[in-house]
């Protein structure tokens, strides 16, 4: 799972007409690029001139020599200093870092020219810089509603979540053994969802609401190319049984709140499925969709104190009936047991993702939003069923007492059940209103012809709701509308409407209510598991300009924003040769999947809507071929030569026998073999001639952060660190594709399956007892970070040889056995043919002082996946010391 | 160490004339109170009166009960909930809390009165009024340097050591077992500080650069009273050999450097010491004063990466020869070795502390600034030599261009040699001067009589230097200043003063200069230290309005920081009774030498300067007689009887014995034996009556943050837990001083001395083991916390009867050999009597995957002391695996 820093996609696309030559980074390609998580991919393509480190740089004005720059950003990310660059370069055997770069790009594919952006800046400029940029935003209350609240983020969990490079981490959580504390938050959120919409089944988040739908629908109707059809609930006819799936609203985007049993029942009787976008906190005392037999529950859970950041990143939440947990998409955690017995957490059902079985995977489910989906869990965790029940009616009753005001004030609701949401006829003319509500610095919803909605939240105080009276032209205030409301404040709570059943129940969520104990859950949780610990600039997502802007505020209140995504745009499309970027998908595969529908409407737009074929070489992201799917596309796989290059061969066969129907080729580039084709050019040729379009995945976000300079030399240095790597480690192992890498290469295990029975998930776990996990040598990893890497991958084949010899015993050595817990190396009994050191400290950098721990031995994937639970298993097998039973004194 | 977030003193005074009737914390005893860590002390003397939890808290308005607060931060800020105080009530046999406080508090000192302060605030509140406060500072750019300079503060460090409650905590590391990790970082402090003084030994800082000088003169002589003479360097009279030491600055206040080595050698000639007041960062292209034969170098180190802060709080550096060692102030971070013979770190010397022989102490030396000498230190680190010398440089060289265009400008210089400051005899008009410096918003001082100054520092950019050219009426620019100047450019480069000897060569200051590095750097120390891991609201200290403002800034500038201090005093003199409140001491020690020199002035402005003799019971906080030593009084020691109240009969005769000359009585309240003395009353009355006056030790600073109604209720909490903790361990320990007890009580171990061999020391490592340290029951602390601190008690107090009863061997047990690190845990080798798993899982919620493990076995203290190494040992026993040697590929 990615985190929100790094989720966004980029869509890329030409301006000029769609039929021009093609053109590819270089200028000669038209594609679609995707953001993706490593720095390197596209970076690897610019141009090598004028390599010039800031340390060599030679400055053309006397005062910028005797006034340097302060400290150079760029420098500080990459990792090797210039003593170790010169060392890596002799063990490669070359001159000089534009030497690596002759040999590694070819020559056909490398930027001629020099690229045109700002001077870099060093960290506290870039602060200052967005401090300037960040007081152009407004931030005004805003009443807007429409999926986005204003919510009181707990400081506590902002300062020890959010902004805490320990959980803001890019690492998926495909290792356990080391990430049982995120796991455990995530389940913890999946129980939250369950718990709240009264669903059986939840998955870890998905992308946003948006997506949440799409999946919804999809998961109703497993084909592309269902048709969309708007209507009100009563007027929906499913007695044809054409019909798959209906999704509706609870409480609608106008606030009503009504009874949609029968609709659900309908549904059911014309065997579609129900599902219901809903919301949680309105389910902290609305009855939940789970209890009148919706199939599929949706929505946002930015209200669960998420700051709304101009629309997200937010977590979608997807809950399901039990018969259809199988289908569901997105990720989900589940509990399973390890080696040793104990019960513990995983993701569950993986062969269902695209990393295993990429071109049988049907949904792009690559990205969900960890970070943000723990973010609610926590906010659900820290305040518990009272806490949430308390948030809720106070935010029920505030809309109550301004409900009564504008009543008073001769206005027209449409609904008089709502939650907190009202869409109000105006008695007056409603400029006169958003007049006063501009004097008051108000955002309202407006629809238009008279009508205006407003939608509160827990922030929202007594004051707040004088203003809105005022605003709307009320002479009374808030205190004296609720004294003469009195008992009538019922609202929700006295109607049948009224929730009953119980939530959040499990320890969990009623533990951890104080400061210092959701603090040291929080650093416990986090205590468990690798992370990266890296930190880029602090993210300024939690200013408050930045950070409480509602997203469909009016454009002069977001003046700031519109100023960096200007700036993105422009360094982004000097980046990358492009002439004009969308910034609306809103992660990498929704790039991708927004570029294939790009693709599909422009054939479409020509007549060629029979082409639906899309081609995806074997070395491509494992993302596209489940893209392809979802944009209705059939997927064909090309094969790759013994180099990693495209098979063109093969290729061209493909293309021939498609020709007719050909829609798109997808090229991850470099390959995620790390290699750069020199036939690119070629291949985009081919597609276009045969009537095809080309999508490239592959950009990069970071170009604004370090400036032209920088990020070529963080381009240079990626490629140097790789080569290093392979070049220690080929030697020791067979590495594909050989010659100069780009920016990763793979290393062959699979003869020791014959040779020692090793496999490939052995190396992992054994990696973890070495402290350190498969990493991409990326320009900011140092030297001596590598050599330990390197160092551990040939202690390991060096434990392998063992085996192959006989000198360690097949069945029980430290490679099956890995990863070893602190358990199993403290325990009394000690009954393996290795010793304990040789277990947890194999080499001497791994000590026992500095040494990350597995909490768990080996998961147990098969029995996880034979016996699924996907919600928080009962106390007991907590490992938490907090919820000890203990000797009564 | 206290850290910086709770550093603050305070000295509350009556305003009423000194003459007046005396009267106590309730309206009936003047004295001075003393901000203490811990919030409980005055807490527990504040009404019990309407006692209310927010609970339970009836609304009276309507809308206040369908509209309730939001978030309660006084109960996120309490452990214990409803459920468990009533568990806990029941343990006591107790009704309620208010029958507690009944028993606890005595009548005659409890406040008859509700306290008047504002309703409290959620935390989002706090921070939102915290916000609008911080706006209305204004942040200029400010050049008035004396002694405060602006600084690129690195974000890394900012946000992985500033804004990190692994880093802040208060927890002083007395027990270095489990704090490795700062006291590395603070022997790396020692050592930058050593190398750049060109001196022997530092200590690990002082409160700030004024107590440092005076440190320096104190060290100089020993005896109190010493005459302070300003004189000229030239018109320094040694001759008489009646001066003990000299104290100057190097470079100056007006930016001055001159050879100071002549009167230097004078002093010596004289007898006398040499001490130097010095800027860390001229020093690194300066001669440093240990390079002319100073005896103490001194100053501040906030320049290294602190934020301004509006003065504070800064650590200040004292450094000193090799032979004055055993006089240094403060607290010093040593090297020694464990019981494993591992060479590891601790506080050294410590047997000068007052908390060991505290009536000897001569000096208070409670107060470093842990936290900010750790910032400086990252700053050192994180440069390293050519990074600081960089920023030196770049700072020198902007002065050197500015100075060229004064000069231009008919602006004459004072001095002709500087490093970052220059004193300017103004060619026009100061005013008009100033006027177009307002006009640029920046902030210059002003000497008067036409003369101003500039002190530049490394933020300065090209931009500031035009603007500062532009004010002094320069017509040129800093571009064609540079040009012109040429080769010109040496200033201190081009001088006999010109640094010429290396420092900072260290492994430790040369490896952690990528972002990567230092984020690694910091995790590892910080993970070796058991830190509390609390997190109060987010500190606003970092905030650009708080954190940029120049202490010397024109007042209109500060406004946001006025309204905090008038807030405080109104809310300090409602908690206390008192009428006034100086926030001038910067620290609790502070405090107490401002109010016992108050005192002191007081007495002598009455003719009474004969009156020298302070009284200090044995329960009074341990700063306390080191206070009154460095205030010129003494010490005399007051008996304490079997309950812990102050033995009166011992009193009275004290007070007859010194009656003539009887200053003060210090007292601190409640008693660090946790007592509430009933006598109080009494006490202050007989003192007043013998004409001393009273000096009460203990105050909070909560009052602000939580409201009335919570600072009582945390009161209740704070006391209801303590006493719980003492029912629980009663039957297993003898407690002193019996009945219930306020705050905190005592364990007596000292049986155990004779019946298994067993000390407190023992005890105290042993609870390492236990995951658990002695910790003060305060009201943030839970019942589950409480518990697992009461069964680790009474599982070692079985140990020790295992050992009583020969069922454990009485050399080697799991006591006298605890803490029990991960290396000797985890060895092969394993010859204790007792199992791995009774070592270091000694009860079950003692979990591998949860403990906090001692990094190192036991210290030796001896050995440590007998062989002082106060900076970075060779890199050879550094157990990080970044400096590991590896086999080459």
């Amino acid at each position: 799972m990615q985190s929100c820093a790094k989720s966004w996609g980029i869509l890329f696309a030409k301006s000029v007409n769609p039929q021009a030559p093609c053109r590819h980074i270089n200028g000669k390609s038209r594609i679609f690029g995707k953001q993706q998580n490593r720095i390197q991919t596209l970076n690897a393509c610019v141009t090598v001139r004028g390599l010039r480190t800031s340390a060599v740089y030679a400055a053309s004005r006397q005062i910028d020599r005797i006034l340097p720059r302060h400290d150079d950003f760029a420098e500080r990310h990459i990792g090797p200093g210039e003593r170790e660059k010169r060392e890596m370069l002799d063990v490669l055997g070359l001159e000089s870092i534009a030497q690596l770069i002759e040999d590694t790009v070819p020559e056909s594919i490398r930027i001629q020219r020099s690229m045109k952006m700002d001077d870099p800046l060093c960290e506290n400029e870039v602060l200052e810089h967005l401090q300037k940029i960040a007081s152009k935003n407004k931030v005004w209350r805003s009443y807007i509603g429409m999926g986005y609240y204003n919510c009181s983020v707990p400081p506590v969990i902002q300062r020890n979540l959010l902004e805490n490079s320990g959980w803001v981490t890019q690492y998926t959580p495909y290792q356990p053994e080391v990430a049982q504390g995120r796991l455990e938050s995530l389940l913890n959120y999946q129980t939250m969802i369950c718990d709240i919409t009264g669903m059986a089944v939840a998955n870890a988040s998905l992308l946003d609401e948006a997506t949440a739908a799409a999946e919804a629908m999809q998961l109703c109707h497993s084909y592309i190319g269902v048709k969309t059809v708007l209507k009100l609930p009563h007027e929906m006819d499913f007695s044809e049984k054409d019909v798959s799936g209906v999704l509706f609203q609870y409480p609608d985007t106008d606030g009503r709140v009504e009874d949609l049993t029968t609709l659900v029942d309908r549904a059911h009787k014309g065997g579609a499925l129900a599902c219901c976008a809903t919301d949680l906190l309105a389910l902290c005392v609305l009855r939940p969709p789970g209890e009148f037999g919706v199939d599929i529950a949706l929505g946002s859970s930015q209200r669960f104190g998420v700051p709304l950041c101009y629309g997200g990143p937010h977590a979608a939440f997807f809950s399901v009936k039990e018969n259809l947990v199988r289908m569901m998409p997105g990720r989900m955690v589940g509990v399973t047991r390890d080696a040793a017995g104990k019960e513990v957490y995983r993701l569950a059902l993986q062969t269902r993702e695209q990393h295993i079985r990429r071109d049988k995977a049907t949904s792009n489910i690559c990205t969900a939003q960890a970070l943000l989906a723990n973010m609610a869990a926590m906010f659900g965790v820290y305040h518990g069923p009272q806490g949430l029940k308390h948030i809720a009616e106070r935010t029920h009753n505030a809309a109550l007492i301004l409900a009564e005001g504008l009543k008073r004030a001769g206005h027209r609701l449409h609904s008089e059940m709502f939650f907190d949401t009202l869409k109000v006829g105006c008695s007056v003319a409603a400029k006169d209103i958003l007049a006063r509500a501009v004097q008051r610095e108000i955002n309202l919803r407006v629809y238009g012809e008279g009508v205006l909605g407003v939608s509160l939240d827990e922030t929202v105080t007594e004051r707040d709701l004088d203003d809105l009276l005022w605003v709307f032209g009320c002479e009374s205030s808030a205190e004296l509308i609720a004294e003469k409301m009195g008992e009538r404040v019922k609202g929700i709570m006295g109607s049948p409407f009224k929730r009953t059943s119980k939530y959040l129940t499990h320890t969990v969520f009623n533990s951890y209510h104080s400061e210092t104990n959701i603090v040291r859950y929080m650093k416990r949780l986090e205590n468990k598991d690798i992370s990266l610990v890296h930190s880029m600039i602090p993210l300024p997502i939690t200013w408050n300009e930045f950070a409480n802007l509602h997203p469909f505020c009016p454009l002069d209140q977001a003046e700031g924003y519109q100023q960096l995504f200007r700036q993105l745009e422009k360094d982004l499309c000097e980046v990358t040769g492009y002439d004009k970027i969308s910034f609306q998908p809103n992660s990498g595969a929704q790039g991708e999947y927004a570029g294939l529908a790009a693709i599909k409407a422009y054939l479409n737009s020509k007549g060629d809507a029979h082409r639906t074929v899309c081609l995806i070489p074997k070395s491509a992201h494992g993302t596209n071929p489940a893209s392809a799917q979802m944009a209705g596309m059939k997927v064909q796989v090309v094969e790759v030569d013994k180099d990693g290059n495209i098979d063109m061969a093969n290729l061209k066969a493909l293309v021939d026998k498609h020709k007719a129907n050909l829609a798109a080729m997808m090229i991850t580039y470099p390959s995620t073999f790390g290699v750069f084709e020199e036939s690119i050019d070629d291949v985009c040729n081919l597609i276009h001639q045969n009537g095809g379009q080309v999508y490239l995945d592959g950009a990069n976000m970071n170009a604004q952060m370090m400036g032209a300079k920088g990020l070529v030399h963080a381009t240079e240095v990626a490629i140097l660190n790789a080569n290093y790597m392979a070049k220690r480690l080929e030697s020791h192992y067979k590495i594909l594709f050989k010659g100069f890498c780009a920016h990763e290469f793979i290393l062959d295990v699979r003869p020791f399956k014959k040779t020692a029975n090793i496999e490939a998930v052995d190396v992992a776990k054994r990696l973890q007892d070495y402290g350190t996990l498969m990493i991409e040598p990326t320009e900011s990893e140092d030297k001596a970070e590598m050599d330990r890497f390197c160092d551990a991958l040939m202690g390991i084949r060096q434990e392998i040889a063992d085996i192959e010899e006989g000198r360690m015993d097949a069945r029980v050595n430290p490679l099956k056995m890995a990863p070893h817990s602190l358990a199993s190396i403290t325990s009394s009994t000690w009954d393996r043919p290795y010793s304990r050191e040789y277990a947890a400290f194999p080499l001497p950098f791994v000590r026992p002082e500095t040494k990350f721990w597995p909490s768990i031995s080996r998961i147990d994937d098969i029995y996880g996946d034979q016996h699924l639970v996907c919600t928080c298993p009962p106390m007991d097998v907590y490992e938490s010391p907090y919820e000890e039973k203990r000797a009564s004194s």
